[in-house]
């Protein structure tokens, strides 16, 4: 914290840093080309008050250059996963600025697929696969990096298999039982991997996603918020290194369309899929004894 | 064209119709449930004019009630294909509205896939798919309907075999010949199917969709004006019905980053994704003598 | 067109060039600057079929030249208007591309307010105002340049004055009369300037803004599609120059929200804005005998 | 939390609710109707792991309930300002849910303007402003509700009066110093009341805002850093109930473009507005002492 004198008046938190370097790495060291493409986002936080308060920018590492950093380690270092190369990226950004506490890396990775031509996959042709992107988020302080894996836009669906009733009334209550509907939703997914853990990112990634489509498919449903619950029981029970992991998901309802006036009966075949208002239902689950 | 005598002030080209009704429909005639995801438009044109000039709405079919039917068709009918479906849809829109000349009914479909559980595809959990939308436009008039496919949002990239020189130069150019570049692009096809064609239509989509990104991957790209045409070519030369096919292509440009200052070479490694200014090529590839 | 012999498949309409350069022109011969906030698209059509069939770029002039006089242009000529620019930048391309037909030239403007400070508004500090952007599209021919100007994202809403009555009904109608609804839509005008006609471009954009506000605000409405219609006349009964005006307006429905079981009622006061699915109308209103 | 026995797996943190309700409420008392145009989003947090691990919905206030009490709340309290809204709305639904122990209510509202018809405002035909969209967020715990004020999408710019150097540098530091640059940021504001504070919410807004836009003009800028500080101390300055100020401030680049290759200089005068990557700043300013 920083003040003039006599205010009361003072610098409460702060970061700075460059969102959305639009990064795409193609890995050409044979005619297979790989391609990674990356949005990172990097920032610093420590002591940068007098960048602040008295304009001093001397301790002040250039968002610009932070950006420069991005790319030069695409090549230098590789972005063999998100999380590996936001550590490494993240690490140096910290040794870089010397009031900085602690600087953080974001990352999105977008996937591509190789184009199949006569059944095989082409050494230099992509298509961009679409559905979910992956995350990483990574601070890096002096006691080391702090990795946090997942993903958003998952967008799943089941026509059946859910449920929602015996829920707490009011006088402004007019939503009937519903024994059997659509859920579904956009899930936005994030695990913490236990200080120093080093897996292999990509595998856990793999096995971590299967885990939450597989256990939103063959769980019946009494409210969103239980197979939220029984998706983190699941990559918890399986992942001793994940310490924790936090869901958002909104409910995106899908309303059952009235077709008795047109002589037509509608037993849970025709919806119309709501854009807004809709719910949204955030929740962590956690082991205990962890950070 | 109607008037109000004197002015020389008429009323000229006019449409109107419900836009962006988003269906979901589920097939669960067995357990093991069938996903239909679509957004349709719907619109006529006519003699509407006393609507426009007089306030008189006795010949206007409500955007309401084309909202209505396209729910009701979706059970009604079914949505096998998005072709099929508009077809079906237009046609009743047009007996259902004698002012009108001609309906035209778009529609985008979102693909799903089964969550794959044990190897095997759940019976009725999914999970969207991303990646392209599959379009269709039909218009119905007196004459029957009119069917473009279509696609759009497919992404694709080659990180390599795409060079851009010799091209024009004036005093305003400074791009220097590219021998080795990353060519891009989110692609939007539009093909147009012979009147009276009835192909199966979602098997022919499948074949289009392979044949544009086999081109894509398999034609060395002097400019992707060559790259949309050879796809066009390709798609026309398989296709007998096909009578016409449109390409609207961003070129989604991947700037080489400089890494020199940093003692960094950067052989086709290293690019930044713009995203503005891009380049816009649109082409169509026809076939003579059709329509 | 061009063919490969014996095909019969050939090149079709074709047309290429920079998408959304974001220009911004500081005019600062004094201390009180100016600002210009363009984005502006350009591009060619012509002879360019060697480019497709063969992969000869040398009548191609380059997408990123374009750019380039995009931006030379916005110092050369500077950008008084959208129009005035739009004609010039588009009359350069014609003349640098021989093998061009025409250039087409789209500009968008985005407003900025000076900041006020002490009741003053100040010389060098802007807030950008929201709401409408201006725009204009200029085709540049041998014939020299045909401008359309316009505006979209321009959102009115009356809050009574609108019924919807008296339409045609079928067996999919369920929707009642309305004697007093919401109207609301958001606005894209176009309107075009006879062909040599150099007015003001920026006094008559600002009539004509004026004319659609006041006429949408004072008339009463049976219909989206007679207030279009009326708005289309004043603009054309006011400006002897402007040959047609085209609309295009999405119905943005307010649904009147059933407070009854909750023991209120709702005299027009508490409504829903929906998203989808949404009316649109699209209408012109012209000038017989004018192009 | 709660937990299965044995397992160390417990839910964490947790909430739910509506998002995104689009409530327009017309005041229309007399013939001179308001428009209050709101997008609210409420949720409840508290004791509802029964929800989560049992399935058991006894204590869950429906979501849709939720939106129900949000529309009727529009007529039953009216929404004259969002704070004095969602304080109401927040208190409601705490009270109708015993499980809560808070409840959170998100406003956003959108202004509109009467539509000016000879010189004067229309009596209820209106277009929207656009520009900045004014928000509350209100937490309501037993201890009473909590506000913050705020603003979003405020896009401003100076084009001089602004400098960026003596900054730190690094081997990856290319950027040179800058003596007078554009600055251009879209903030996100938010400022807290002390608690029990009741200022008339939206003269306190008027009175903000124009203290951040004056600030913003009238401030040398050596950094937005200190930019936002000294926009931050402007209004803990003049407003002794709020306590802290939060800014998210995009540092939105222009770019000189280099037109030396075209024979033309550039002294500040044709930028190109980049989109990605940006700066980032973010930063709060507090009063000592106060929470």
């Amino acid at each position: 914290m920083s003040t003039r004198e006599g205010t009361g008046i003072v610098l409460g938190p702060n970061r700075y840093g460059k969102a959305e370097s639009r990064v795409v790495r193609i890995v050409r060291d044979t005619t297979r080309h790989e391609i990674h493409d990356l949005n990172v986002s990097t920032s610093l936080y420590g002591d940068f008050a007098a960048a602040h308060t008295d304009g001093d920018q001397s301790q002040v590492l250039p968002t610009d250059t932070q950006k420069n950093t991005v790319f030069a380690f695409a090549k230098r270092h590789g972005v063999a996963s998100p999380e590996d190369y936001a550590i490494a990226l993240g690490t140096r950004l910290l040794e870089a600025t010397p009031a900085a506490k602690g600087a953080v890396v974001q990352v999105e990775e977008y996937a591509w697929d190789r184009i199949p031509v006569n059944g095989f996959g082409h050494d230099h042709a992509f298509v961009r696969r679409g559905g979910e992107v992956r995350t990483a988020v990574v601070e890096v302080t002096s006691a080391g990096p702090s990795v946090t894996s997942g993903l958003k836009d998952l967008v799943v669906l089941k026509s059946t298999g859910s449920e929602f009733k015996g829920f707490l009334r009011d006088e402004y209550t007019t939503l009937p039982d519903a024994d059997d509907r659509i859920l579904a939703t956009a899930l936005r997914v994030d695990w913490h991997h236990r200080d120093g853990a080093r897996p292999d990112w990509s595998t856990t990634y793999e096995s971590v996603r299967a885990l939450l489509l597989e256990t939103f498919a063959t769980t019946y449903s009494r409210a969103l918020q239980e197979t939220l619950y029984a998706m983190g029981r699941a990559v918890l029970t399986a992942h001793e290194d994940i310490t924790r992991i936090a869901f958002s998901a909104p409910n995106k309802h899908h309303f059952l369309v009235d077709l008795e006036p047109f002589g037509l009966d509608n037993p849970g075949e025709v919806f119309i899929a709501a854009d807004r208002p809709y719910g949204l239902i955030e929740a962590e689950v956690v082991r205990e004894g962890t950070a």
